[in-house]
């Protein structure tokens, strides 16, 4: 849909008019009384290529089709959702995922503790960091292949499902190994050679919205993964840029409803990274769950005071019972339960 | 606290010294090994005015104490909070308000209506706008002293004390007449000649955040009504502007737990205004509950598609009732109970 | 234009229909393989107020035509522009208007020495405030009527017109004895009452954009004064709320061409608020001019360090003459030249 | 540097001096009136690494030293800055690099057509992709290898270093063929396995700036090239999300001078992205240079209507003489003459 200005002569018009027509698109105008509005219909990848933007005589190009096709609900039977299962537990539609463990794999002790405590509480999976981005060259960058090793052995043992994250596509085959889920982190979301090898790759991925991205864009990442004949991805907020300072990132929970309108995939809420702080994570957990997201991915550590990395907004793994029974209501009020496996 | 550049010669420390001693105040440097931090201590307003932000050889300059003082929660009892009781309503504390009814008032008919579905379901307070800010001079600014007169009819008939907005303060003595709780929109927040009107007249205030106001400027806001000796002050926080277009504000939810620490007001949320859109409302509204808010503030009508403002956001008045129910199971999760009058 | 969901059904278009002529506007639908479109012509008020946002089966609603008319270039012959004259120094067009002067009015000394320094310096009009928005309640607030007067012994004295800040419609009388230009803060940018008062006036006015409204808003803001019959408006990008933090606010001067283009007033801008910080004064004030601004409002002081307000932004007076002389050749680089009077 | 509550209570705050004290640095406390701050002197990494974020009674964390070593500019001479030679174009100090090119390579004469109009008016360096980040995975997405043979051709042609973007670490060993700057692109600035990789290659880096990162983070990224040995890091501003939908992006021309001074890396700018469109990209590119940026990096195509990949920002190459010419006149403003090479 190309709107001309006011001021547009016939010539420019009529200039838009062969532009698409040169396309192989077919133009509708439309003459206002004060404006011409120009529709162009045809295939969608040759009427985005057009490039009218710049046009003289144009004043505004607005997309009509939405540019992500796959993780659009526009063409899926109204309600129809996707539900990703890993090992029993399910995401999406009526069942919440209850996702924890640490910011990064430590230590033997410590992985193991946690991951027996979200096990006895009623998670669905556990997390923990192998390959860490960090902002700062000088911060510890995770075990690697060794917190790998840790990860496989706490599945042995609790029998969790385990989401953990890849940053290197060179990584790959390592993650492939352990990881039920591979984390895509906010700052990685269009590192596109990335999500191609993860689409390719067809295990489930969890996506984390860039801390500036819009909805549109985040489904145009997930494409990147649909697109490679992967179906499972679950999206992820986890906070965005504003201008705010008294938190780290605004935790964007309008985007739960709006993301599940537009696309079929389930939203999860990363409640620790947004405020960085422990005291807030509660709050907005059990936000994240009345809005009707279909997950947490939580940050809890035995001793988040010695925490190598984020500790401030991790929770205290001796709360973390207490506070899987309050999100479960919470939950309960937008109509889910957790779904901790069989 | 002032922190010194790691060049700065020990002249322009020595002027730093010398200035904040000429002010009154006493200054404490800090020698690091790499940089020098000097401390301020002396009368707060003297130490705002040293302006040293744009002196040779400074960093930055770190205030300590937060501007606010009425409204900080620095000075009180840890968890001592302000309860508001309008006509034995209580906000604040463990209990939850709900605010309901019209944008704008349009008719006697539609406000009557409204405000006995608002009685029925168990609302606390009803609002409804006479003076309407808009953003365009085309657009309807409100029915002014005839909206007022039918605000006061519905109080009358139905009990319900009435929240109203004022935009300019040549029409106090009007609004006075109605309004229990005056309300100031979120374009207004900084209008201070109406935050010191308001403040002087004693009446409880509702103050909206500006849609890129921080918390702190927020908190700034109330305090000149508070400095003026009116101490019934509630803060609403109604979503801010962010770079994502896909809905009309961006609701801040993380807000809610952060003001309650920072200050002792109550905190309500407008679930309305952010999203813009009705569909949007009820899960926005949930989550405000559960994130422990202190009342909702929400647009309903009885004919939204024929309202002459915001019809596209208000709720249905029919489904007003089951709305108020899904919202006290909410509000229960945090803990607070829905207080409509006695 | 309402864009329709893929998934609505005929009933929900044809009730779109049925709400658009019910209007008295006329609709247009077209057809698509995979959407449906609607076209809603006719009065451009009714049309507004359809309210179709929400409506079942409504995806997407986008205005066409652009809501402010009297400041919109859309009815104007291509580059026909506002040229505001004050007292022989023109604005606008290619002349670039050079207004200085301190933050506040402080005291006779202090105004004078600096009202002679820009005369001197060729400077076109001169700055001062008597009513001060200030953040907090605790800070100076301006000398009111005695600030007033001072600023009319300035221009007693030097020649120079007065741009200075109203805040309150009911000052407004004592501000006509003396400003030439009424200018309204960004705070102030939609306090509906106050613009429709300086409309009223008659009086030039310069409008500052509000740290997070649009371009489309400030326009609608300067439709207020137009309307009433007032068509000298200036408008004034002064830096705007992002994430950043490094400085107080980005300045934009991205808004210098398209509100240029957008409409035919002047476009000034402050490069002092948006930084507060003076040694980035310069660089924003070559990049503004070298940008095609109509102009610059920049904040002097002669004693910068013992200013009651804004100090750590305000320029040195001394420096002022060498300032104005860059500026004039960026502001050369886009075809301006500076008017300072007859 | 810890803010402590004003309810902190003296064993909260013995916690905190026990906490830096058992990480091997030293607290020192300063009580003042009203709160007390505790600074923790010791290893940078040590104190990074506390972690009292936090911990009760702790109102604020303020790191006092940068957390970027070798970007900074604070441990340099004042005003010794960085100037990178490619090739005999200098980048830095008084040199300013005009860089152009097409957004995409999309044939041989294209882009030789393109090489030799930006030799002519005496550009720095050729710019153009052969891999290409896109939104879509639908979208051309670059001519990969047979892009950087036609760049190779275009080099030897014409003698123009040449400046084209790595996204995948495993296409390092092509691009180090061609490539005399490797540009990172805004999408992948924090993605740290692709900045270690080219910071080891040793090869001058263009480091574009995330679209919602800060100056801080952008010279973080930095700080991961320079830290493997690579000293040759050009940091970028092309433009940041901010509210403002009336363009692409807003660009960010405080960023010169504020990175100018955080750091002795040079400042390009970016003037085609962030607006999105051609009638913008000679008013900003005017106002960076003006500012004092060190470079530009503008799109131009001989017909931008026909290109795959973002024509509507790009400039007509056969008007970019004229541009040169102008943007160096703005350059002279700010005391610097383009380096053309020798």
């Amino acid at each position: 849909m190309i709107v001309m200005k006011a001021s547009a002569t016939e010539d420019e018009i009529q200039a838009v008019l062969d532009r698409i027509e040169s396309c192989g698109a077919r133009a509708h105008p439309s003459r206002g009384e004060e404006v011409t509005v120009i529709g162009a219909i045809g295939d969608r990848e040759h009427v985005a290529r057009l490039g009218l933007e710049g046009h003289p005589g144009v004043e505004q190009v607005v997309p009509i089709l939405k540019p992500y096709k796959l993780a659009s609900s526009q063409l899926r039977t109204a309600g129809e959702r996707t539900v990703v299962e890993i090992d029993g537990r399910k995401i999406g539609g009526d069942h919440f995922s209850m996702i924890a463990g640490p910011c990064t794999v430590e230590s033997r002790d410590q992985l193991l503790s946690t991951a027996r405590i979200v096990r006895d509480a009623g998670g669905s999976l556990l997390r923990g960091g192998a390959y860490k981005p960090r902002s700062s060259p000088y911060s510890f960058q995770g075990l690697g292949q060794e917190g790998l090793r840790l990860l496989a052995e706490a599945k042995e043992e609790t029998g969790l499902p385990i989401v953990t994250e890849l940053m290197d596509p060179r990584d790959m085959e390592a993650v492939l190994e352990v990881a039920d889920v591979i984390q895509i982190g906010a700052r990685n979301m269009q590192n596109y050679p990335l999500l191609t090898e993860i689409g390719r790759s067809g295990r489930p991925a969890l996506l984390k919205r860039g801390s500036s991205a819009t909805l549109e864009e985040l489904l145009m990442a997930a494409e990147y993964i649909l697109k490679e004949g992967n179906p499972n991805v679950l999206l992820c907020e986890r906070g965005i840029r504003t201008f705010e300072t008294a938190y780290r990132y605004t935790l964007d929970l309008t985007a739960i409803p709006v993301l599940q309108e537009m696309s079929h995939l389930p939203v999860l809420v990363d409640p620790s990274h947004a405020p960085g702080r422990r005291d807030l994570v509660q709050s907005l957990s059990l936000a994240a769950a009345a809005a009707g997201a279909d997950g947490l991915i939580t940050e809890i550590h035995p001793h988040p005071e010695q925490a190598v990395c984020d500790g401030p907004q991790a929770l205290y793994a001796d709360d973390f019972a207490a506070y899987v029974e309050r999100v479960e209501r919470a939950a309960d009020v937008a109509g889910k339960a957790i779904s901790a496996g069989v």
